[in-house]
């Protein structure tokens, strides 16, 4: 596209970069920036700066941190011998909103994946079994994706603390809330036959 | 949402006021911008800071500009005989990239919509008046909204300019009616261009 100003074609280029943002939608979000106020637009640009540059990762659980430490590992009133390991800082997010946890959590940083190059050694494996090895921590909840890799690497992560006297749990799998039955596919139909709950607990879960 | 980083919920809190992306997805820019090294955040950054800060408005056709005078205006190679009268800065860059347009534009800044409480006066018809009685401009291309507003304002633009020698001319009725000009795939816009008509055309298509 032919733009009369540098300034803008460079603006759009740079929105054009982002995830799922074409140069439409480029072009869209830049004539709506030109159209506020400088003020705001400079309140934009300085979030997005200060938010790369600031950023600080919590040396404890790896989530992302304004502080050496996250706010939810120095939560005191957080359970503090529950971690639940996380692929990413998303995931945290995700279960922090069900407002259901409030252990203390782990972010691996990706899972094992061989395909691209992924080993244990790349994730934060390591220091999840210095936070074990310090003794307070009485359970570990294996929260990763319900795939392959995700399997692998909670298998990998339960033989690696297998010689420590805590409990390793993993998120349940079943069919989805307000899924429909003839659409789940069959790996996870069938666990959730072998797995199958007594319905006090459907009951429960329903009224709470 | 809980955001273990205020850095992080700023960040996101801007980018979801921008039109069309939501908390989820503002948090998914967040997050890829997370990923990148810290020079191309800052160049995404400045990019946007700067074309706010520094983009101006041609003097001659309100189109946006780096400079005092457009790219456009400037540009010697293009007819001066010939204006292209425009809403937005936007549908200029769609009748660029046509590539079948070599006159000069003019930008109104919106069309006559009474129930926006836009009227003649809140748009640049007194420059487009001046400019074309300065006696060089041979013909005005209305290329406005197939709409009933950009009808009427096409409609009051070629009676304020009736006194003058000029053909007036609006693009064909390639263009779906009820469709925005931004959207029209290039072809249609192409063909609307070559193919333009004598206002009069318009006025009786509308009466009919």
């Amino acid at each position: 596209m032919n733009f009369s100003s540098a300034l803008i074609e460079e603006a759009v280029q740079e929105f054009s970069k982002l995830p799922g943002i074409g140069k439409k939608t480029a072009l869209r979000l830049v004539l709506h920036l030109l159209k506020q106020d400088k003020d705001s637009v400079q309140r934009f640009s300085k979030a997005i700066a200060r938010m790369r540059e600031d950023i600080r990762f919590c040396s404890q659980c790896h989530n992302v941190s304004d502080q050496d430490i996250c706010r939810i590992c120095s939560d005191f009133s957080r359970r503090k011998n529950q971690i639940c390991v996380v692929e990413t800082i998303r995931d945290v997010m995700a279960i922090e909103a069900t407002q259901q946890y409030s252990g203390l959590y782990h972010v691996l940083g990706g899972i094992i994946s061989p395909l691209d190059g992924i080993g244990p050694d790349q994730l934060q494996i390591s220091s999840l079994m210095q936070r074990v090895k310090s003794g307070e921590v009485e359970e570990i909840i294996l929260a990763l994706s319900p795939t392959l890799e995700g399997d692998t690497t909670s298998y990998y992560i339960s033989r690696t603390l297998k010689e420590y006297p805590i409990r390793i749990t993993a998120l349940s799998r079943g069919v989805a809330f307000g899924g429909e039955l003839e659409y789940a596919d069959e790996l996870t139909l069938a666990r959730s036959i072998q797995n199958r709950l007594p319905i006090e607990s459907l009951v429960d879960h329903q009224q709470s």
